[in-house]
């Protein structure tokens, strides 16, 4: 596929996506779908409906579904996927908000869920939208056969929990020192290590998502997983830059954060012109990670370009 | 079993339930078997075990392997559940003791988490626990059936979501006031539903995993389940008349706090008398729902008189 043919092909099925996200992540927190027993407690639906609908790029369930489609999925099943990655995403923003985390009072423009709300809701929000994934991953829509579920439970565990995400969340804060005197002085590998986890750990279940649902071999399961970890790290570093170069009225959050609040990120430890080379080195990366897939992997190669080319 | 002998029998086997779910626990949040593949969070470990480890009378595990019991499922898989389901309790105590929540100081008479540690590693305690708990129920351990793990991880997502016990939080910090200039003066019957939600839903769980490891047949599942909802009520009932006729020493948290924040409980509206009343009802109730299961359920009646004569 040609780059511009690929780019305006990869513009649209992004659109796409978001678009079929929004309203499965809809329907599944509407209120005749929600699996409620007894009373509905309209105020945490409401909370959870704003943290999770009208706005991101939808970038995770994007390739999630690309994935998928690399070993002919059908679509609604890995849409389900992509709605319960979503929800622990959302999750992670909604805590990771929180006056006692990161403090941030905008997110996508709009006031944060604890601003909009209050902290217990927020609190609250983030623990259901956590619990919600999994109620979303087991359901028998996701795919008919139970062992498959249950990978892509262990998986989504995995890549949320202490190993992963929550774990990443808590070596950034010790990073700048909340626990300690000063912030520490990370080298470039326990940068990477920290940010693999915080941010890569969810980029790289949504291509592990992929594979279990089309029950890959293990060598196409291999590549999708190097792909997935060179996309979460490239997308990591382009989010930094971004933090340094970006427009906050672009961005809808607020911009040059991470060097006052000594952050743990390589463009601090490399500077953004040598950051930028090794973003295009791990494109490259993960251009050839999907070289098994030949042509059909097109999309994802061209999602690669949208990650180092982004500009919100 | 007579009154006696059974007591004798409940309370050893609930002291070992106790030690057999905490050396579970302790083994699952070990250094060498947290499924990292990454740097080790240590402060997000040390309190998580903080949170989890060395203290709770672990009745949510004992009602697992007591109903599982009944179906002969080995006890090791029935410990694994109940490890889950405790995972899920300990992250709630955390969350719910947050200053944005219940603001508690104590916990089974030591420090919460957020005292002894800080609050963004609170949160990240209960976000982790949370998830950890479901990485528990998707290992082969747990039980080698893949339709019966998923099984289990829907059922505990529906306690633990907005359906079950988050939801009620949510319902119980509305009815206090938090978000109208007045507390709500709620029906008994709303209480109720609230309860149901915020206590009742893991406890009924907890019976529900037995019969699920069990593949229970519609009748057996269906009578625990009654048992578990009415040993939930039950439960929560007796929890309201210890915070008014408990001792704080004893009970190692703070006591008489619910009629200062204006708690939705039955005691407020029915007074101790009457509580006390509904709850031998409750019990009678909960062992008349274990006839089906005749002399095998003699430890989960005895546990019903326990709930009602607890002291602490």
């Amino acid at each position: 596929m040609a780059g511009h043919a690929a780019e305006a092909q990869f513009v649209a099925r992004l659109n796409d996506v978001a678009a079929a996200t929004e309203s499965l992540l809809d329907r599944l927190l509407a209120a005749t779908a929600v699996p409620l027993e007894r009373a509905r407690p309209e105020r945490l639906v409401a909370a959870m409906r704003y943290a999770c609908l009208g706005g991101g790029k939808r970038f995770r369930p994007f390739l999630v579904i690309e994935s998928a489609a690399l070993f002919a999925v059908p679509r609604e099943r890995a849409l389900m996927a992509a709605a319960a990655l979503e929800c622990v995403h959302c999750y992670s923003l909604v805590h990771d908000d929180l006056p006692a985390m990161d403090n941030d009072e905008l997110r996508r423009g709009r006031p944060t869920v604890h601003r909009q709300f209050d902290e217990a809701t927020a609190i609250l929000v983030g623990d259901s939208l956590l619990t919600f994934a999994f109620d979303i991953v087991a359901r028998p829509e996701t795919h008919p056969d139970a062992a498959i579920r249950i990978a892509l439970v262990l998986a989504l565990a995995r890549a949320a929990g202490l190993g992963g995400m929550a774990g990443g969340q808590m070596l950034d804060l010790a990073a700048e020192g909340r626990f300690a005197a000063a912030p520490a002085r990370l080298s470039l590998a326990e940068v990477e290590e920290l940010q693999a986890m915080k941010t890569g750990a969810l980029l790289r279940f949504a291509c592990a998502a992929g594979a279990i649902l089309g029950a890959a071999d293990a060598r196409r399961r291999a590549a999708l997983d190097r792909f997935g970890a060179t996309i979460g790290e490239a997308f990591q570093i382009a989010d930094d830059i971004l933090d340094v170069e970006g427009d906050a009225a672009t961005l809808g959050k607020a911009t040059g954060k991470d060097a006052g609040a000594h952050k743990a990120t390589a463009v601090a430890i490399l500077g953004v012109a040598r950051a930028r080379e090794r973003l295009n080195g791990l494109i490259a990366e993960a251009e050839a990670a999907l070289e098994p897939f030949g042509a059909d992997a097109g999309l994802l190669k061209a999602a690669g370009r949208f990650v180092a080319e982004r500009r919100a």
